[in-house]
């Protein structure tokens, strides 16, 4: 196994990186060293690879891509207790400071000193081994395959909003986009309590996976058909409690209000 | 069809019930008139009969018990627009006052000026007929039976406190007590995006009912089992999120602190 | 006393208006009528002059303006039980429908039934007196003047704005607009429990008043001052817990998130 | 300056710990060290003192009494950035694993690994200096005296609670209690936006204390005032809108229900 290196903007190469090995020879108390098994391709490593910046993140040096990922553990710090060698497990990609009054506020996510992976200059995932925080690696069930497991960090943006959009049992909502993220925020939703979620987009193959999920989903076609007139009729002309934008479009924001 | 009237503690009487017939002769513009269908027999009905009050409330005179229903719409008022004769609904029992300070603040289910079925003095709806205000007169799908509609009341008491619970996705939760109402919030719970209920009792009839509606509800006998160990050993010693107090026994509301 | 007329756009009169003499000639029971005393300026009531419409609210008839109001009670419906005769009260301008579903989830100021002063074809209060629901009329504390009193309409729109944002003690606060809204939300946000409140506009005249209201109160002028790194050195680099957003202006909008 | 030792149950002394000194000799690159100024007595120090426990936490063998504390610092670790010497500080006295699932979720403050001063076997601060991190080391506005300083532990005791209950503005609330924690409760009650808080308690000495912090606060003696009728009386019979428990005496607890 190799590492997939951004080298440079539209330019990938799959080969070692003696440098990652070399940062992670030892492994620190805490710490457990993991055998990659899969990766899921993110739109920001696609990003990268198109624009080779998001934001203010410029690929400046060789970057290895990847951060949603599972395998298996081979190695565990000296006070490690939650796992064990062999354990299967996915990964959190971001390591907060734990001292930074992001974590002690319980908003580790948003700590502006996290390392994240495969933002310059932090190192993505798809590569052979990691070193990585047991307070960040989690055990999977046995039955949550390696792929399902490279799929919880983004299920885990949806069931974020879904926690912060502070469902109830009964609820209806809209999600904004049937991307990755639209589909798993409309699932969070659901598992949230959402009695009807309705997914909009304009590409018809996306909406048909969505209502393909649950017929509690009402896929919306936003070239063809008026989401704002199917939602009024559903609901005797009250709405839905809570909307997700989930396409990073301004017009739709906008929409939101 | 006659109406069951507590004539006073443990003096039960089926019969016709003029005063309000003649009471409910005229319909007002927001009422509409209800057959009723089918009505639920509450611990409070169980209880007026054997002590003849509850709390403040006395039965001083003949009362119509029964206060969750379900039935057909025979006639509506003159501006009633939601529903049209023939139509199936359920009801709610407690009629705020519109005009009240718990209304404005959508507390209405708490205004000290609620008029609520079968609680002295007012008359509940085990009878043949009731006049009752649109606005808390619901229309059933059309895959709800009369006699899941009448278990619309408890099953709301369940959701209104999961609700109140604010559960998030993926939270624990226990439910101290396998009655009726433990087992609606359960359900609720879950509904609310709970992973997993332990619901206890000391009655094992009634916790094999409970472990029978959901693979995510773990029945515990707190006669032969510990809850606080079993909880600790699943959670690996951190707990559940929420406590939902069903049994209104002392000493199970001290557990919950 | 006169009404004051909004006869079409741009063109106003101080006339009787016997219409509402009419409508208002008998009181419900949960009615008062008030002597109204001092009626505010909105902003809407100005665009209303100056463009005769508002969204989809348009002057077709002779309107009465105004709706922050202030007055004396001087005759009571049979009912009413909180306000007697010589009241000093103020009013609450929209008038919710009681069994709307809006009224019974407590946002009865969302009710798409609402009937709201001078917005077509409702009347608003710059006349000599009106009847209103006891329910929506509060009477004033005696160090209340008739002036702050026809205020308290405004101020609610910023106490409501400072309790959705759940403000919590020492939160610092952003307040974009330093108009009427903007000013009376930075007061409810110290209010409800911030430590530091930014206000920010381009007219430094509003910002003076805005800096006199209190110490905790920081005017920036967005057109000399740059907002996000006063507030980041203020911060040690966090930013604000809250933004409200009180100048209606796309562009800030956007700037919020 | 010598340290206060509590050598067992009600065997105090003041003398050398050089045990401390030893532990304390190096500082690791996130601490700082603090000359202790002023350390306030809490009830769980006399409790310690006069009983030997507290619930689980029994003194074995002796140790140093104190966890509300201020000081300056007078060195700080390799990285440390946000305190330099001589600054005035006060300190959080408990320190989470910050590895732990409890402030992974921002509930630090409850995590079962927490080592918190002066419970057993953790020593105090009632000693000359000590070794702290500095995410839990607080630099000193300089209106905030020291004895203001030992202070803030306690009163971050009613902020969180007042915090917890989500306060809106204009909420009543009534604190059972006046005693230090009851007074700081009430105290960040009026800081989250309270309009009146009730403080009882049946010592006329604490209640009068209690009175004097604000007008805001109504002392209520529970000997010879009835509290609900007074608080019914005040709010038209509507109540308080929170309750904060400050006597951990059951039979209040169950006034609060």
């Amino acid at each position: 196994m190799k590492s997939l290196v951004l080298e440079k903007k539209q330019a990938l190469s799959l080969r070692d990186f003696p440098a990652i090995d070399k940062a992670e020879e030892t492994l620190a108390p805490h710490d457990v060293r993991i055998k990659i098994h899969t990766v899921g391709i993110c739109g920001s490593d696609v990003h990268y690879y198109t624009h080779g910046h998001i934001a203010p993140f410029v690929v400046n040096a060789p970057m290895i891509l990847g951060h949603e990922a599972s395998g298996t553990v081979i190695e565990v710090g000296t006070v490690v207790t939650s796992l064990k060698e062999g354990d299967r497990v996915c990964m959190e990609p971001g390591i907060p400071d734990p001292s930074s009054k992001a974590t002690r506020l319980g908003l580790y996510n948003i700590d502006p000193a996290v390392r994240f992976w495969a933002t310059p200059p932090v190192h993505g995932i798809l590569r052979p081994t990691c070193v990585h925080p047991e307070a960040f690696t989690f055990k999977l069930p046995d039955n949550v395959s390696f792929a399902e497991a490279a799929m919880v960090e983004p299920l885990a943006v949806g069931v974020h909003a879904a926690t912060k959009a502070r469902v109830r049992p009964g609820d209806n909502a809209v999600v904004l986009g049937a991307g990755p993220i639209g589909l798993v925020t409309a699932l969070a939703a659901l598992a949230a309590g959402c009695a009807r979620v309705y997914v909009t987009d304009l590409a018809q193959r996306k909406l048909d996976i969505a209502g393909s999920l649950s017929p509690a989903i009402v896929p919306v076609n936003a070239q063809s058909e008026n989401l704002v007139d199917i939602v009024l009729s559903h609901t005797d002309g009250w709405g839905v409690d809570v909307v997700f934008e989930a396409t990073g479009f301004p017009p739709c924001c906008q929409s939101c209000l």
